[in-house]
């Protein structure tokens, strides 16, 4: 008998582990696989490792104007790789640190949910006061002929990738697939990028992401497309009504990601187009049961899934808490990067809501324009509610967007006033600074 | 006849100038030199973007642990020189545009304060309704034999330096000494630094401070070291009583800066230890007369001087302001970096406030690790009120800690406490999660 039961141990179930046993509740972690989740194993932390490399390669042999010279820069994608399986290890060496320094009991096998918040992992059956599900998700194979091709991978498989492609094609213009083409063009390979969508990242600001295209000079982008067939190198597509064309050594398949209810159909569980509903405190409707993460579908981000674990695990302890999503920041890693928190101008206009918003190009701000010269794209745009002038929205483009957004996420949290941001002191010359300029331009 | 006559147009006085101007005032900016102060000219500005270059350098370099290899890396100084020359050619044209669009009057020339709110400029006579003083500071040179010599510099000068030495001497182990330090030990050049105090930076929490200096492998610091004289490239130093010497070609003076007071010891204004003395609201003793910036000495940062402008302005203006140096950021841009914001532990100590610490290492942090690798140096420690749970300080060494900071000033700013820091969602994988770990950590 434990106080919890998780069952995966992703960003939401190790989190959550971790928390619940510096609470001092017993708790057991049963993942099927490694500890770390996708997120730790197959996902943030490999890629960002490769995007690194990516991006100092690029920058070896671009950074004449600032007075460095570099000869015969190369890229050895063996030695990346290795790095980035070093580092994948030592992460996981660390959430097991976690999980033993917790006290959390981790034990590997498939867990089969069942009924009376029992489990049976490797034929044995195990008891919790309460349950966490945070079984994650896969990537989604859609039902095109020829995606079962040998040269179409997923971002599960490209991870392993021996030896680099001399052209790349991926499918879906989302994080997964914008960070792959970022990281293969940088590398100097030729990438098509095939999205359905009018455009690509939906959750970022329209200009933005246009601004971004445009900045990847060596990505061909094949928007409001529809892939039809892969025929080995060959892929077709469907563009304004007329079939087209490219080919490509490899195929990304990066269309989305379906959550992993598997084996939770039957077990009364209220699920909901594949995906798990909770309340605000990540109660499933079966009572000691919760769900967090990916399996829940509503914010498919490592970071939130460790919230909603942080926000089960204070429920189940009685500690007054509940998932807000206002407030969730996301991050690409590409060349450019881009982050945001909160509301955009057109999630703002979907609903109706009376909103401010100001921008400002990153170019005058000191630290970026010393540090990416003066061509180089960027902008900071941020939307205020037109009513209470509270902080709704920061959106960024450019930079080292991605380090800058949890100070954004700060300010909605506490939802800060314009003129509450205005008596912040920034420290000069750093990028952060475009947060407050755009807060300044607000009219 | 203006509302406001702003004396010097620095980042206390330029930004004082544009915010009265989006406020419908009439503004006169004087100013002796040129517009953007020794923060744009002489100082932040310049001083960063050679500090990329260097780092550039030291990166192309260094990138082989990631699958990187380039051969024949070399630093050109002048093309180095002449970029950081476009990046303040350019940035001043930002202020001079400013000043335009919002009505800014801009006058060349020295200010001479006279009675009743006028002053004479180039032998006229303007009036305001209200002055801003803002005539920032300068290097201070001590009166150590030698220090005149030719190959004496101080920050001013080595900006211009057109041909790197083969060795050089920092005098002050302050931000200036030590930014400059870092440059030059990164482009290899041999660097000595002579501070009197035990400690580098003495605003750092001393912990880090001592790691700093330990991983500045190409630099020698004599720290408790008195410099004596300096004969030609001979420099003496007394250390533990007793007298040492060192070699170098070129000696960087970075002692400290002394506040701008010159012309005004007649005025009426108080005057204490060579500083404007004023209260909260930026106003000298003297009606109608502010002051702000490094010429009250308070604080000696160009984000300080801008906040201090806003300031003064919102108070002639009658909106309700008042200055508050308890969430001043600020940032090295050494490599390392370091940068911090409130209260440090041993600043609690001092005034026998009752604090809890907790700090994590960088190391642990899945970006860090990806970017840095195993053994380089990082720490994010956080100083809480014992009582209330009040984040009081944030202090960050590696990495890109610059750009962490203004996230710490907001919460530090916002009174946050651990719980509700507990529930702001830091994006992964961020180096800026590591401020939320060290509150995490706090027991």
């Amino acid at each position: 008998m434990y106080d919890i039961i998780i069952i995966g141990a992703g960003p939401g179930g190790y989190v959550a582990a971790e928390r619940a046993g510096k609470m001092g509740k017993s708790v057991l972690i049963v993942e099927k696989d490694q500890l770390g989740g996708v997120c730790l194993n197959r996902g943030c932390i490999p890629t960002k490792t490769l995007l690194n490399s990516g991006k100092l390669y690029k920058q070896a042999k671009n950074s004449a104007p600032y007075g460095v010279h570099a000869g015969n820069v190369s890229f050895n994608w063996e030695e990346a790789m290795s790095w980035k399986n070093e580092v994948v290890k030592t992460q996981r060496n660390g959430v097991s640190f976690l999980m033993n320094e917790n006290k959390v009991e981790v034990l590997k096998g498939f867990a089969e949910l069942l009924e009376g918040k029992k489990v049976s992992v490797n034929g044995k059956i195990y008891e919790g006061d309460s349950i966490i599900i945070s079984t994650g998700s896969a990537p989604f194979i859609p039902s095109v002929p020829g995606a079962d091709g040998a040269n179409v991978l997923t971002s599960d498989e490209i991870l392993d990738l021996e030896k680099l492609p001399e052209s790349l094609a991926v499918i879906g213009g989302g994080v997964i697939g914008m960070e792959f083409a970022s990281l293969f063009s940088n590398l100097g390979i030729k990438v098509d990028v095939v999205e359905m969508m009018e455009e690509i990242l939906p959750m970022m600001d329209k200009g933005h992401a246009r601004v971004m295209r445009r900045e990847m000079k060596g990505i061909n982008f094949h928007l409001s497309s529809q892939l039809l067939k892969i025929d080995g190198k060959k892929l077709t597509y469907l563009s304004s009504g007329k079939e087209e064309s490219l080919e490509a050594d490899l195929v990304l398949m990066a269309v989305g990601r379906r959550s992993n209810t598997q084996g939770l159909e039957e077990t009364g569980l209220d699920i909901h187009k594949g995906k798990i509903v909770v309340n605000e405190k990540m109660e499933t409707n079966l009572p000691g049961i919760y769900a967090v993460g990916d399996v829940t579908g509503l914010s498919m981000l490592a970071h939130s899934a460790s919230r909603m674990g942080e926000v089960a695990v204070n429920c189940i302890c009685g500690v007054q808490d509940r998932m807000r999503y206002n407030a969730v920041p996301w991050a690409v890693y590409t060349s450019p990067e881009a982050a945001g928190c909160g509301l955009t101008e057109s999630d703002a206009a979907a609903v109706g809501r009376k909103v401010k918003t100001a921008s400002v190009l990153m170019k005058h701000n000191g630290r970026f324009l010393a540090e990416h010269g003066k061509s180089a794209a960027g902008t900071c745009k941020v939307v205020v509610d037109a009513e209470t002038d509270i902080l709704l929205g920061v959106h960024l483009l450019g930079g080292i967007s991605s380090e800058l957004v949890a100070g954004a996420a700060a300010m909605i949290e506490s939802e800060l006033r314009v003129n509450e941001i205005k008596q912040i002191i920034f420290p000069h010359p750093s990028l952060s600074e475009v947060i407050r300029d755009a807060v300044w331009a607000i009219v």
